[in-house]
């Protein structure tokens, strides 16, 4: 069943892949995590993001991580799936397998391996190509960082046209772009902004909410500022927005999921090991980190008594 | 006298530099222009920036329009001039001729054609070595679609110690590194947007205003999304900027200083021919500006009769 | 049993992986193409590199091109298997199953999601991970066009620290670099151009060979401008390569794998059709390719003949 | 009277400007500097280059660099003087001068500031206006790295449609481009390596010499491997290469005008203080450069002997 999309807004975590000690899925560990995050008014989770590690896993895995994830996200909850692959067939697959699992939103990573080829007229039929088979509603997953590929707003419109593309999570922070996005495709197409970094400014030019790395573990901290801003009280949702930026970058740009992970971990979450190619934090960067969660007022002791 | 920075917020056109057909300084044409514009609230104007064609113009014309500028600009609104050179050397003294001449603020562009060479400390020193000798605050321009150089938060954070470097205009748009800088230097460091495009989520992560291109054809849209923000109508500025988003783009991403002069033509102000290498729109080109404009609400019409 | 690496030099095709109307990998067709190309003095084949649409296959699909490519390449003609992959383990397993299945180097790209994090560190880490477990020897693949990520001369050094990493193919086109590289590391590193375009310059600053897109379409000129340097016929060589620069442009930086094979099929080889999200050339390119291969002196109708 | 173009082949350095410790330009420094470089058989000298510091230099400090070097430049040895300006008008402007004063050939870079605008026809303009006032031959410039603008094979090929427009002084090092240019316009386009970096792979795809910065501090070197290469000799001019990529990498991408200046004092010629922004090179820095010149074998003593 198809869930009202005017609902589809606020705060999302893309939330970590818990892996244990052995480098494999921790199922445990991901629903003692997600029933902390349930006790907030988060609007659901992406699943298989970039902060999931998602291209780290083997196809196996994936699906894996999808089913116990919506288990333990309540029904009333949106779980988008990433399901971008290198390849169209294989995109289609893992979005149709996604929708079987339970996911109500697809979150599609453009194809970037032969970028040089990735006209508009290639990305239109790909995510044309996924969402006629899909079956739920597609977001299109900007992320430069990762995919050395910046879809610009032309594009973004041409991908829009297909009547199940119904919105982006972007994470490359071109605000002016995310602008004459919404201005050409009305309120009806969901623009996400996909890092803290710039929530309040892109809510500012119309997006409805954040998916961001920092919600998994400021998730208060988020979900004010979006409530500050929808209340009109913009000095205060600047406010927080202001204390959040250095923890941000270290969980973002800096650090990454490493980043999370660490602070996961220092918050009483369980962050766990990263998979390679990816590094840990050095014991120095630890503690680093340590002293901005404490700036960021995100002190490691409040939080581990809502842990048990 | 120096001016109360507090002051230094709202909106400023950085105007053009009108040329007559024998590519010369059209200096009446200046006037004409300023005194449309001085109807405005506008809080000042730019000065040889990148829409005025600055570095296209010899030494001795700059002083000229430099000159010509400060007569025509009210002594109660705020003269910037931008005086950024290749060499530390050349800035300093157009730095300092400005003064003598009137400029309030000087606007300085990173040098950039050693790019590669300029290290943070490469800055550091260049920017002290002019805020020494000016007199006067020193307004940082980072401006990358034309150096080619984006300055990033720490480096914008380490010119900042000099006390008279008292602010930024960012062309950029990386929103998010704004609101990362005003969180580090606090509000007495002043934040410029540089283009309309990002205006308001700018203002959202606290900037103080915008020094827009749009704002020589379209100051009052402009100054009426700044002060729909400051009065907390944030919906009411996201509708202006909304509409404003495609023409903002013509005169600037698009079509750059051709395009603004142009429009300035279209509206019955005096754009005038662009000097080489810059090109002049193609008629056809122009067509497409004068729909723009119209579906943008600045029709030609109701600003001719503002125009005598 | 390992091969003296003194003998890895020379042309290599990155083969293309061969699909049927239905999208399967057509293993007929593979063993017909590699039986045309072992006529000729090819010192082996790169299976599943980026002209293998490595990236676009499934993980059984990549055990079943390397098993068919082994079965039809002779004893004596080096097999390289690309084995390089989004996680340190998926690789590891991928290069272990091309050793069981008898390839006689990894050819591994940097994994590149996490670009932002790929430190020298990091890479040294991943590539010695891969190394440690091979039992075969790995060459590092350069190719910045698909990873978004070139590889410094300093890291390139740090990465061959490990013995079993005896060389690389480089597709950047750097040759100043790659003349570093071989300044720094010696004769014993091997440096493969990774487009014909830059061959002969290759060539000249150490580089021991080739491995060319353009192999698979044109090997006799390849192998040409080769033997012509090795035997001081700079002339010669030039002569060739200039002939070859606008089809080699079109069957790499232009039309990609669609290119090359949309080539094959018009010289009587098997292309067929490329995988989503790879687009074929429209019939109006094909023309234009057609036309391009004859000024190469590539025509259709002589190697028709030794097809059969 | 114009020179034979073919003769317009070899090795000449891009010449420093030598300032004084006021920052004055050290005319007897440069006679000094360039007797003894007449000694050896350069084919001439670049003036005002970005070796030569041209942007940092006011408009009549450029004529006053421009007439000492043609004193002190032999008849039968060429001057080439770098004119390209921002504006179309100064760099005409700037080219009349030279020819004047005795240019043989301009070397016009491509105007970069507004370089989103800079079309392939802004360029085709900017260059034929230049060329047709000129009336000397023009070398284009491409110097990405300091343009942030890296002409591509198309451009270049259409700028060489102007008569006037001779060859290319390429830095950017992407030879397979250079090949293709050469390939598009015959041997008539005269190709000049940029850096001593691929000076040898820019030969061998049909380069007629080079213009190096370390031409400057190893004349002997730079036409050891011209000479050798023309003579078929390749080993022996690649063993030479590879000798100067360290020490070339010090004065061109890695310290640049400032490290290039170092080793001229080093080497017993008058290098001198860079002009701000550039940034003197660290006592420590200075150390590495010498211990770097011995690896090269280009020692100080030797040279100094060559001095008075």
């Amino acid at each position: 069943m198809l869930r009202d999309l005017a609902e589809l807004k606020g705060i999302l975590p893309p939330i970590p892949t818990p892996f244990n000690e052995r480098d494999e899925f921790a199922r445990d560990r991901l629903r003692d995590n997600l029933r902390a995050w349930n006790r907030c008014a988060l609007t659901g989770y992406v699943v298989l993001g970039s902060n999931g590690e998602g291209v780290l896993l083997s196809p196996r895995e994936r699906l894996d991580v999808l089913r116990a994830a919506r288990e333990d996200i309540p029904a009333d909850r949106w779980m988008i799936a990433g399901t971008g692959c290198p390849s169209t067939r294989e995109t289609i697959e893992l979005t149709r397998d996604a929708v079987k699992i339970g996911a109500d939103v697809a979150l599609v990573l453009p194809p970037s391996y032969y970028r040089g080829r990735m006209t508009r007229e290639a990305l239109v039929r790909h995510y044309a190509s996924v969402a006629d088979t899909a079956g739920i509603p597609i977001l299109i997953y900007n992320m430069p960082a990762c995919t050395g590929m910046d879809l610009d707003a032309e594009t973004i419109v041409a991908l829009a046209v297909h009547p199940s593309v119904i919105g982006i999570k972007d994470s490359g922070g071109d605000v002016a772009k995310l602008g004459a996005v919404r201005a050409a495709l009305g309120p009806g197409f969901r623009v996400f902004a996909g890092s803290a970094g710039f929530l309040l400014p892109a809510l500012a030019v119309g997006a409805v909410g954040g998916i961001l790395a920092l919600a998994n573990i400021a998730p208060a901290e988020c979900l004010a500022i979006h409530e500050a801003f929808v209340s009109s009280r913009v000095d205060a949702a600047w406010e927080i927005q202001l204390r959040m930026i250095p923890i941000n970058a270290a969980v973002t740009s800096r650090w990454g999921v490493a980043g999370l992970k660490a602070a996961m971990d220092l918050l009483g979450r369980y962050g766990g090991p990263v998979r390679g190619p990816l590094v840990a934090l050095t014991q120095r960067e630890i503690e680093e980190l340590k002293a901005m969660l404490v700036r960021a007022g995100l002190p490691q002791e409040d939080e581990r008594g809502a842990r048990s």
